[in-house]
């Protein structure tokens, strides 16, 4: 079951460093990769794709200009989950996304939702009906959806990989081929 | 078993959204309160204020001058759990966590985490082998620690109140007293 992210009105200035949070935990709780919508930002785009380099794995992430069409476009290929504190508790919802195998568009609000998008998910799912953060929502969804088996999850082509520690660090680095 | 983070090193110019956003998605996942280190901000303490004042509950937060001696006056109370990608994988350590009914203050880094907070540490735990986002490794910490009885948690006195919709936004308001 691929799984993406849909982030909503990126504004480079404001949201560079949570809209990079909300990639790498895309990326490192099991997604297959991300689209934003808004401002184009390449130094954004960047960031994700050197993570990428270095840690492994193949998480994609591209700029979408319009983000109807991107959901509609979706629903033929899919199903979309819209994460809002405003939705069904994760806990009463997420039994029946985890039943559907289709690949699935996680939305993920910017500063304002438009209300059509409440409209076109096929699941409004709060995770928590408190205030608090995308990137948290997104990883506790992904991490419920995937059963914690996303924690086992190993990144092909690693250039740098940790070695657990209980104390200190220690990072193995493959030799350059 | 109250549980509190110490977020270190605040900057408040690069670090208010994201620091901002942890401190929610403590309160959101069941943490009692928040210390921070680094650079003393207002704005930040107000944000957090007025997200309890509205959405209920008693999360506490406070400044303190000297991570070194927080931490070690918080080892005489209970237990130190520090997040790093470098540490032991969360599904390895949980369980001994859990275990252990002492409060627990969880250290989350910023910039640069000095190498002795590894060594005050009862437990340095992996969210992940993987770079991403203190604010998702606190979150699904918190959930795993709370085994997903933090998504059913009261927050009394609220001001406002979120009654889930399948589709749109409802929120009720408690007449002022």
């Amino acid at each position: 079951m691929s799984i993406y992210v849909l982030r909503l009105g990126h504004r480079p200035a404001r949201d560079k460093r949570v809209t990079t949070h909300l990639m790498l935990a895309a990326r490192a709780f099991g997604a297959s990769g991300a689209l934003y919508t808004g401002t184009r930002d390449q130094s954004l785009e960047e960031t994700v794709r050197k993570v990428r380099s270095d840690w492994g794995g193949s998480f994609s992430v591209e700029y979408a200009e319009d983000w109807r069409r991107t959901i509609r476009e979706w629903k033929r290929r899919g199903k979309v989950v819209h994460l809002t504190m405003y939705g069904i508790p994760l806990q009463r919802t997420i039994q029946a996304i985890r039943g559907n195998l289709s690949e699935k568009l996680v939305v993920v609000g910017g500063a304002k939702v438009p209300g059509e998008v409440y409209g076109l998910a096929d699941w409004n799912v709060a995770v928590t009906s408190q205030p608090h953060s995308e990137v948290s929502a997104l990883a506790v969804f992904l991490h419920e959806l995937f059963e914690g088996r996303e924690l086992e999850r190993a990144f092909d082509g690693a250039r740098l990989r940790v070695i657990p520690q209980e104390r200190g660090k220690r990072v193995e680095a493959s030799k350059p081929v």
